[in-house]
């Protein structure tokens, strides 16, 4: 690459884009670890997007309608910190900078949501970034059905690289992408053709236009060092009506003695190799030091939203008071006042009915009496509309035709439409829940992972949540999934027992701000234990005495969901016989361990033999069984320790031995 | 569709055709569940397949030349078990599909590996077969290369539809396929525009033909119900050296009222619809019957490989007996003669020399000793190469101009990485690993489940094992993976503490023959603890006594990995107070737990206060905590209980608490 003509060529341009190179070498050498070559690579285009496109107020970075700019090839986060601090983010100081990759610093290694000003997401884990965008890209459209262009129209921008086109959940982003026709969606391959273990050659050869064109992208090839080319391609991308992909050839860690190399992937640390790259550049100012000239550049591109901002401040301060709170109650996240009623006369007709149901139809019709008072939901399932029960009829389905929709069909994408939702919730505005079968918590893992990490009220609705699944088999019944949800930080996992326990469970789920949920639903009917209205929402204390004993105390039964079934069968046939049993409901281990000692206690005293019954591995249950002032000798599990099997659910419960008969052995052979 | 027009135009095929149809809607019906829908629209495809193409004998279902034929789209289950027994699979009887989806029978709902013959692997979570499907062709390459062609030389064919395609794992199996130019295999892709939600065009718009082409597929789209169509498809999809996709055009649940409709899809069950289908077939006899003609037919199918098969066997045993020996050895899964001795002379040689060195590299050197002896192994990395140290000098890179490489680079697709390591292990005469970073077992997860639930002994070579990962911060550090690895059935978690105990655990990875495992190996280095040499591996036992206390014994630590150097150093200084500490390893939990009571009550008895120490969740160390004689009030935990952060390692050791300091405080708090 001929630095000296790119500088000759737009020699503004060239210094500005230099500031974010250098300050990423700067910064990478000073922490001794990073990654230099994306933000060498791309800073032209972020300097392009930023200066004449990117609709931004640092001063305001959380201005509902700015553009996102998204990172999905997060190890470049130099670059987004550059230009947060060169266009003047408070919160984002060249302090900051130079404290990069250090303890609870504004700068970590990859870019956190919430962390930091100006950080719209998570990015690190490749794919995620781009598969979050589609959310974002959807939130924008049907928030601008539902508010007008006036309040709502802007754009996402993604900058996304070789690694988050290979993992395969940027194929369900593209795919649903191009679908849903999201037109205000821009990506830009960095495309440098080289990967950590070497050149792209290695392990790829797809023609990613061709792919993504296969899709109903907009596709464009450009010089990823041209700043009219980049322009060009942007004003063209914005013309079209299709989602585009901008291919920009760069040259990872360009400039450098490693450029075009694997080794500019990582951190350049050396003082030579950067010394070297600064002179290339044409840059000799002081480590860490942006010429003012520059700085003031940047910073005059930071003001350039502050105008909008305020004509939008206008607008919105024009609608109806009753209008204004709605649009700031759900972009707070906080849910509205009619939930708390809705769901308590839920509860009691419940209670009073006792009607037998599966809780993902518990879950149905919970949702029914939802979604009419919180317009901001945004339902949807990765193709199991009718086994997840997720789709109210009032909702429509969101299309290009139809965008004021709030039920999407993410299509068979567990990890995209849960990256989506992401990107739903971190925008702010909707509320997504989405639905699969549990076991295909699997396929969505590292987005999970991500909405507990992010801490955004994403709501995993999961039916089909054990044997009781029946016939399809071991490859669709969860068996280690509740313990793989409740060993995930931040993340809040419901397993209702009945249609009143689901009712709790979905008005604590959507009551949060920061925390993601997961619902853990049967396929199979169940009875309903809460069978005494409480206009208070037990669920909330995670455990709770669902029945007394009533001969004198001798054994606590625990279960959550399905089992709670079979511990009340079992408690019924140890009382039949004198041996006073408690049984204790577990629909949230998160929130029970949230309780103070004291309540905890009057639920698990010491003293009685504890059973624990769950279609699950034993995992999650030695806290309770052992712990919780529990005694090994004094503990047994019912519930599962291999995979399930192809069968009907109530032979399966049967022969692997999750029943009351089971329980009341178990029961009894601790008594003694 | 004209069925008429159809059975006039091929009356031969299509009776044998609607055999498997009418298998299919009398095995669903009787079973009341199931999916008709795909069987009835494959039908053709798979008579055409088995008619003039397959390579496979039935009578010798594990002949390792056959050609694999993976039914992607599992759900259509009955597709596969039809044509089993239609062509005479010993172990898949009339009866056997008379009790399709009952407890214990040969026929599940989706296909199990292992569990009936003919059945190359498990399907049924959906792109799993497509992607095993990329392994099944690389372990034919690679064998060719290494046996010859005389030896190894067979096709993969998969069947897989649209739920597969959607999945992103499809995309990371159809980029490698490409790349490495697997002429071997060929894709039909059942396009019936029809998923559960209901027609495709709710979810997507991809041109299938148009996204395989980008990665250097040969494509083609024919009518999927003419079998002169779809055999001259075949034989141009192996004329070509590119892996093939054929787009077939099919009508799901052909014939029935359900065709082209969403409920078609599921299990067709109305006697009327049952029977109006087979009236539009010309099928009149009773259920669970196939006319004599018709299964002859199919037998001679099933005929047709014997003499290819006797003929093989004439090759393979003109081989020498060492190389036939090693051929057998190879496919029975064994490990080498060699191996141990190379295990023990490895540990000999660290135990002397006391390196202090991260538990990756401790990989790479057991890799070095190992990959010589067993020239059956294929390593690979999904782009982390030299993190994950898992390529050793003598391997040589996979590719199309060297096939006998046994270096594969996967790029960033670790879900394609490990589903494709399920089609090499069960292709067999391979033994696969492969690694990436131990926080992304979130993006391989489906595929690590399937190997557990295969039990194929595929292993993980899983860094970077904790918060000790430092710079790039939470979304790069497992906290709760060792929680999740080790709640699944059948899949054995290895956390060795130093190059010993990393050799161990190789040992025992590699003589696996139906439990894969997963390595959780550090990025930082480790001191040797095991300073004396054993030639008997303890890793074995799961956990042993790694040091035992020198005064009188009142606290036991336990840890692994990385934190067995902190158990020591907290020994050190509780013993210089006098406090007798025994310190016991725990590498594998599983192998703990099927060790005898006696063993595991002489490593950990009851009395002394325990204090476990690992950076992950408590989750699964409250077993050996507070149950294997522990209590509560005796029992502590020094760890994580919530996500990392980005700084330095050390930083970060420090600033959670696991430290040796803070181990010693809580040990002696419990002591009072």
């Amino acid at each position: 690459m001929d630095i000296a003509a790119l500088r000759e060529a737009h020699p503004e341009h060239w210094m500005k884009a230099a500031a974010i190179r250098t300050l990423t070498l700067d910064a990478v050498a000073a922490a001794n670890s990073g990654h230099s070559g994306m933000p060498m690579g791309m800073a032209d285009i972020a300097t392009v997007l930023f200066e004449k496109h990117l609709k931004f107020d640092p001063k305001n970075p959380l201005w509902p309608d700015r553009d996102r700019f998204i990172v999905s090839n997060g190890h470049g986060s130099m670059l987004l910190y550059s230009v947060l601090y060169l266009t003047g983010y408070e919160g984002m100081s060249l302090q900051d900078i130079k404290d990069f990759r250090q303890w609870e610093s504004a700068t970590p290694g990859h870019p956190e949501y919430n962390h930091s000003p100006g950080i719209e997401t998570t990015t690190g884990p490749l794919g995620q970034g781009i598969a979050n965008s589609v959310g974002f890209a959807i939130a924008e459209e049907s928030l601008r059905a539902r508010w007008g262009k006036k309040i709502m129209d802007h754009r996402t921008w993604v900058f996304a690289g070789d690694g988050c086109l290979m993992e395969g959940v940027s194929q369900e982003a593209i795919a649903l992408a191009g679908h849903q026709k999201l037109g205000n969606l821009t990506v830009f391959f960095d495309h440098n053709s080289i990967t950590i273990d070497g050149p792209t050659s290695l392990a790829d050869s797809t023609d990613q236009c061709e792919r993504f064109s296969a899709s109903g992208w907009h596709v464009q090839k450009i010089d990823g060092h041209d700043p009219v080319a980049i322009d060009e391609a942007i004003e063209a991308a914005k013309a079209d009506p299709r989602p585009s992909m901008i291919q920009c050839e760069t040259h990872i860690a360009l400039g450098s003695a490693a450029q075009d190399t694997a080794k500019g992937h990582g951190a350049l640390t050396d003082d030579k190799v950067v010394a070297d790259a600064k002179a290339a550049y044409g840059w000799d100012a002081p480590a860490f030091e942006i010429p003012a000239d520059i700085k003031s550049q940047w910073e005059s591109m930071g003001e350039r939203g502050a105008a909008a901002h305020a004509e939008w401040n206008e607008r919105i301060g024009a609608l109806s008071d009753a209008k204004r709170a709605e649009f700031e109650r759900s972009f707070d996240r906080e849910a509205p006042k009619a939930l708390s009623g809705r769901i308590k006369a839920l509860k009691k007709q419940i209670s009073e009915e006792g009607p037998k149901v599966a809780t993902r139809k518990s879950s149905e019709m919970v949702l029914e009496v939802v979604n009419p008072v919180m317009k901001e939901t945004l339902g949807g399932s990765a193709d199991l509309t009718g086994s997840n029960n997720t789709k109210t009829g009032d909702l429509g389905i969101f299309s290009p035709e139809d965008r004021k929709g709030r039920y999407i069909h993410y299509g068979i994408r567990e990890h995209g439409m849960a990256a989506a939702m992401n990107g739903l919730a971190s925008h702010g505005g909707v509320k997504p829940y989405g639905g699969t079968f549990f076991c295909f918590t699997d396929y969505a893992r590292p987005a999970i992972r991500l909405s507990a990490l992010m801490g955004v009220p994403v709501i995993y609705v999961m039916t089909h949540d054990s044997i009781g699944l029946g016939e399809d088999g071991p490859t669709h019944q969860p068996v280690e999934h509740l313990a793989m949800v409740r060993a995930t930080p931040g993340l809040l996992t419901f397993r209702p027992a009945d249609t009143v326990e689901t009712a709790e469970a979905w008005e604590i789920a959507l009551s949060q701000t920061k925390k993601p949920s997961v619902l853990a639903l049967t396929r199979q009917g169940l009875p309903t234990v809460r069978t005494k209205h409480t206009t208070k929402n037990l669920t909330a204390q995670g455990a709770y005495v669902l029945a007394e004993a009533e001969n004198k105390r001798r054994v606590i039964l625990m279960a959550s969901g399905s089992e709670v079934e079979v511990a009340m069968e079992a408690k019924k046939a140890l009382e039949a016989e004198g041996i006073g049993t408690r049984v204790v409901s577990v629909p949230s281990m998160e929130l029970f361990r949230e309780q103070d000692e004291a309540y905890r206690k009057r639920v698990l005293p010491a003293g009685p033999v504890r059973v624990a019954i769950e279609a699950g591995v034993r995992q999650p249950w030695d806290w309770l069984l052992l712990g919780e002032r529990g005694r090994e000798q004094k503990a047994a599990f019912v519930g599962m320790d291999s995979f399930g099997a192809s069968a009907p659910a109530e032979v399966l419960f049967e022969k692997f031995g999750i029943t009351a008969g089971h329980t009341v052995e178990k029961a009894k052979a601790l008594l003694g």
